[in-house]
Formats: structure tokens, C-alpha cells, sequence
């Protein structure tokens, strides 16, 4: 069958060998797969990423010199079971999965495995056990999104949110309006969304963001205040002496670049949690004291939860998530090279999807 | 009165101006103060600290190049009261306070002022309103450790722990004792305590950390599977899987000295919270991936609570935090300069006391 292999740190059209679906597992075809920023940097820096992960105890077990097939947000329908199965759905259902299959040697993360191909392959194996039906009425594009608006809702489940808080989201890249999407999901209270391209400042908004910022026109921090957060402990400590009240601040960091941590330290509220979700994937300087002196919290996050992917595909289904829109480009597997070099430029694109049968 | 005086980066003893007690403000001599690291910091560094301080939008509001006189770690005597005070304590009571005065101007952090002493003064001024009475048992010598303890207190209050929680404490200075002192009085599960330094272990055996470890032999995070808790998130979701449980992994830092912190964040279990009590007035190098796929939380800390105040000097009386031992030196107003020289051995002392009037 055919994949866009990545090869020598390019990416090749190539025919790979057939797949034969072991017990549980499931023959997909895949009909469409997002490309993931992790998927620009792991282009490139795969060897990097993989001795990182070595380093945080995660051992992502697979050879980054090796062939690798990406793809780790798709939609798929189901052609064939293995032994074993319980084929509970039937074929030509279509359905969604966290990017893991289970085999008789561990777990394989689809999209970084020498094993097994991610979704820029014709087909995949997945896990039955894993399958979730994508209901009818959601598009396959849409339902190629859960994965990636999962990470939003694990990010929020992972901000200790109160009554009163109001939220930053910086950067609304597609983790930054996963981030959007899921506060205003789960009824929290107003969001400033920030970012410099004018096209995901407007992503940002359709997806319900109360206050959109261009940080090259005004700091997005200048927004507090009016949202009732004061930013030092002096006027938040005043606050409480008159007995009032202000919600907790959250930043969400959702750009992963070297600095935007330091910089969110100096320019947040006292007392703010700042969700890190943007991967950084180089090291990066920070200036303790002032986090100190401030009682800033940095809560690092990875991933999402089975229920939180599933409850993501929920809310997709129920519109309570409207993604309309933010596929901005789709291309076969011809394309896929070329995707890659178009997602360099922050205003091209949003999300591309891979089909495939184009 | 007699006072030492931080001057053109040394501490010199000299005649500085009588106090006259304004409207609430109460005239007590100090009988004892601790030398705190941040007063060892501040002695060659206060300008970098003022710039931190106020680029944190803390803004202590002073002259650092100005006569200072530091020592906010105190036990003092009431004297005399200012006008439209309510007398509430009779002279002679002996009473501590958190190190800060309500003045006409604004609040002045004592220790850190160029218009009030702190305790390395054979007076000061301090706050009715924020008096509290040492109660009768408690020695003066345990009455000037309410304020480094209650920052151990912060720390635990700060920290996330459930029942099954187990802690290490990473340097066992004064603020790792303060921490594995409140772990204990807060009826926290098993502390390890990591020091290079015996007397520092000892010190912390002796305030009830359940597992001592020299990190030159051995790394204290070895000690997590022991204690229930695996290290890798493959191991604990593993665990998860079979219906088992693990109490949330907290880290206390308390060296506050450049790496440390990245340091932990490689070392320590997945999903620890790592609570930053150890105050790094450098800038630090961290590497935010291995974080976020370790899912690690970093919670800067700062001071403490008013009511965690008062609590530590209950827990002090009640012998529920028992201090004896700590106290490894005093001297008098002429000892101070060469107890700041003593204090860079980590092996020779573990708090000296300025007595004024010795």
C-alpha cells in the first residue's frame, strides 16, 4: 500500500508492506490525518525527540534513523478485524482512536513507530478495544480534529479553574484554539486569545474567544485589570483586605518557543497558573526569583485522557465544539511534503488534512 | 542605639537614630533574631534582588545603596506604645510578628528598609495590630523561629498532598527543616530528606523526616518505589490499570541554587508537583519537554500567610514542632559580621541568633 515515508528526514512517497490486522486488532482505511506541529518538528528532529524522551522516562521505543509513517490525528473506516475480535462495529463504519495500538509486544504510538504506520497511509491497524464510532452526522474532516481538541480539554481539566477566572490563551495555533474551544466548551468565564496572525486571531474567535489580542499592537496582559484580576499582590492583597474577590488567573502557553515562559513569568498576575501546553522542545532560561516572588504555578501537560478524547468527540458531534473552518487545506499523499513546507508560514494554514485516497 | 548597619556592602556596627513610636505602632526591644540566606544573599546582592523584586511588581520600595539594616527573623520585648494604641500587651511581654510595619507611608518590610530597623538593632518599631504574645513556655530562642518555620508551613499548604502522598525534601537548611518540621505537624505520610551535609541530616531526623540520604551516595529519588510511588508514567498508569493507587509525589526544593530545579524535573517521578521553596536569584536553565512529558508541576512559593504565622508559633509552644538544637550559635550586635562569614559552611551551623544586648 502506499505512505509517505519518512526517510533520511524527508518524506518519500513509497509503497510499504500490506498489514494483516493481529488479535483485537482492526484493519482501518484511513480517510483523513491531520498534520501535527509535532509532526514539522519530528521531520527534522526526530533523533532529538526521541532521546528526550529517553531523558523523561517516557522511552518512546522505536528507531528515529529507521522508516517512520506520521499521522496520529485521524478518521478512519473499518475494512477488517483480526482473531479474537468482537467486530462490534461493522465494516465501513467510521470511527476515531487515541494514536495507540495495542500488540503482543506493548503499546505502538501510531505516527512514531517503526512497527506500525500512522494515518499518512492508506491503511492502519488499530485497537478494537480502542474504537470509538464517529456519529453520524459529524464530518470525517471534523472527526479527524478530536485528537487535536482533546489536547485542549485535557489542558483545561488540568488548570484549577474557579467561579471567577478568567483566562489567557497564548498563541492560536491549533493547540492555542483547541485551548479556545474547550474553556468556552466547559463554560468558563472570559478569554483572551492572543496571537499575531490575523487569521488565528479570527479562528479564535469563531471558536467563541471573548477578547482577541495582536501582541504586536498591545500586551494581551494589559487586558487583566478590566477582566477584575489585578497583577501585583499589592492590589490583589488590597482586594481581599475590602473584602472582594477575583478569580485565580490562568495562562494557557500554547506556542512552545524558547523565552514565552519567561516572558509570561514577568508579564502574568501574581498568583497565576500558567498551563504549559506549547512544547519547547529546546532548553530554555527562566528567572526563578520572579516566579518566586509572584507564586506563579507552571503546570506542564502532556496529551489527554481516553475520557477526555471521547468526551472531545462528544462535544464535536453536539456542535458544542464548532470546528467549521479550521481545516484550511487538504491534500493526498502527494502533498504531504509540500503541506509541510506551507505550515511553515503561520498565516497559510490553520490545519491540513492528509486524504489518502486523493 | 546600637544596630549593624549594611553599608557599601558590609556590615558594620554604629549608632543609628532613637525610634519613637507612631499612631500604632509599638517600641520593642529585640531579645533574639535569626540570620536568614536571603540576608546572606542580600548582603553583596540587595541591588539585583531590589531589580528582581521589582520587576516581579513586588517593589521593595527602598534604596539599596542606603543604610539597611537587616534581621526579620525576631523575638522582642514590648517597651513603650505610640499613640492611639490599645495597649493590648503590658511591657515586658515578649512577642513575635511578622516582619513588617503599617506606617503613615505605606508597609515597611522590616530587615528590608532604609526608613525602619529590623533586628539586628537593639530596637525596633512594629504594629500593634499585628502582635502576637509569645506564649509563657516557649523560649525566646524558639519564639525567633516562628518566621523561617512558618515558611515550611507555607510550603506544605502550598503543596498538593492526599493521604497517600509521599514527600522528599531536597536540602535540609533552614527552609528544608522548616518543611520536613511541617510535613510532620501537619500529619503528612512518609518525608525523605536529601542533604550533603550530616548535621543537616541529623537535624532532620530529629524533626521526624522518616528517611535520611546523603546524595553523594545515593539518589534520594531510589527512594520512591519503596514508598509506593513509580517513577515512570508507564509503571503508575500500569498500576492504575490493575485498580491500585499511588499518593501524589511532591518535591520540595530547598537549595535555590542554579540546575537544582532541572535537576528534579528529570529525576522525579512523573506527575510530581515540585514545590519551589529554595530561592534561585540567578537565572536557571530548564528543559521543558522532559516536563511536559513527565507532566511535572513547578509551584513557586513565597512567604506565608498571616494565619500560617500564628499556627507555626502555636505548633512552637505546643511542642508539636520541637526546635531544640537548631539554634547552633548567638552572638552579639559585634558577632554579626563574622556569623554571616561562618554561615557559608553549611557544616558549621545551622541558625545563629543575633542577641542585641549580649
Amino acid at each position: 500500500m502506499r505512505a509517505v515515508v519518512r526517510r533520511n528526514k524527508q518524506l518519500v512517497c513509497d509503497e510499504i508492506a500490506e498489514l494483516t490486522p493481529g488479535p483485537g486488532q482492526v484493519l482501518v482505511r484511513t480517510l483523513a490525518c491531520g498534520i501535527c506541529g509535532s509532526d514539522l518538528h519530528a521531520l527534522h528532529h526526530m533523533e532529538h525527540m526521541v532521546e528526550l524522551s529517553r531523558r523523561a522516562g517516557a522511552g518512546l521505543d522505536f528507531d528515529p534513523t529507521a522508516d517512520t509513517v506520521f499521522g496520529h490525528e485521524f478518521c478512519a473506516e473499518v475494512l477488517d478485524y483480526g482473531p479474537g475480535s468482537e467486530r462490534r462495529l461493522k465494516p465501513g463504519a467510521r470511527v476515531v482512536s487515541i494514536p495507540a495500538t495495542l500488540t503482543a509486544t506493548g503499546v505502538e504510538l501510531l505516527g512514531y513507530s517503526n512497527r506500525l504506520p500512522g494515518g499518512f497511509a492508506e491503511r492502519m491497524l488499530l485497537s478494537e478495544a480502542l474504537l470509538l464510532e464517529t456519529p453520524n452526522g459529524l464530518p470525517t474532516e471534523a472527526a479527524a480534529l478530536t485528537e487535536p481538541f482533546a489536547v485542549g480539554a485535557h489542558a483545561v481539566a488540568m488548570a484549577r479553574l474557579d467561579a471567577d477566572s478568567a483566562s489567557l490563551v497564548v498563541g492560536c495555533g491549533p493547540v492555542g484554539l483547541a485551548v479556545v474551544a474547550a474553556l468556552k466548551a466547559a463554560g468558563h468565564g472570559p478569554v483572551i486569545a492572543a496571537d499575531f496572525s490575523p487569521r488565528r486571531r479570527a479562528a479564535a474567535e469563531r471558536l467563541g474567544a471573548d477578547i482577541v489580542v495582536d501582541p504586536a499592537l498591545e500586551s494581551p496582559h494589559d487586558r487583566w485589570e478590566a477582566l477584575g484580576v489585578p497583577r501585583t499582590r499589592a492590589a490583589q492583597n488590597m482586594i481581599r483586605m475590602m473584602g472582594g474577590r477575583f478569580g485565580r488567573p490562568v495562562v494557557f502557553e500554547c506556542v512552545g518557543a524558547p523565552g514565552v515562559l519567561q516572558g509570561l513569568i514577568e508579564a502574568a498576575p501574581a498568583g497565576a497558573q500558567i498551563v504549559v501546553a506549547g512544547v519547547c522542545m529546546e532548553s530554555d532560561r527562566i528567572e526563578p526569583s520572579i516566579a518566586i516572588t509572584k507564586e506563579i504555578e507552571l503546570t506542564f501537560i502532556f496529551g489527554y485522557t481516553p475520557d477526555e478524547f471521547a468526551a472531545t468527540l462528544r462535544q464535536l458531534a453536539e456542535g458544542v465544539i464548532d470546528v467549521s473552518g479550521l481545516v484550511t487545506g487538504t491534500v493526498g499523499l502527494d502533498g504531504v511534503a509540500g503541506a509541510f513546507r506551507d505550515l511553515a508560514d503561520p498565516e497559510a494554514h490553520v490545519k491540513i488534512l492528509v486524504r489518502p485516497a486523493d
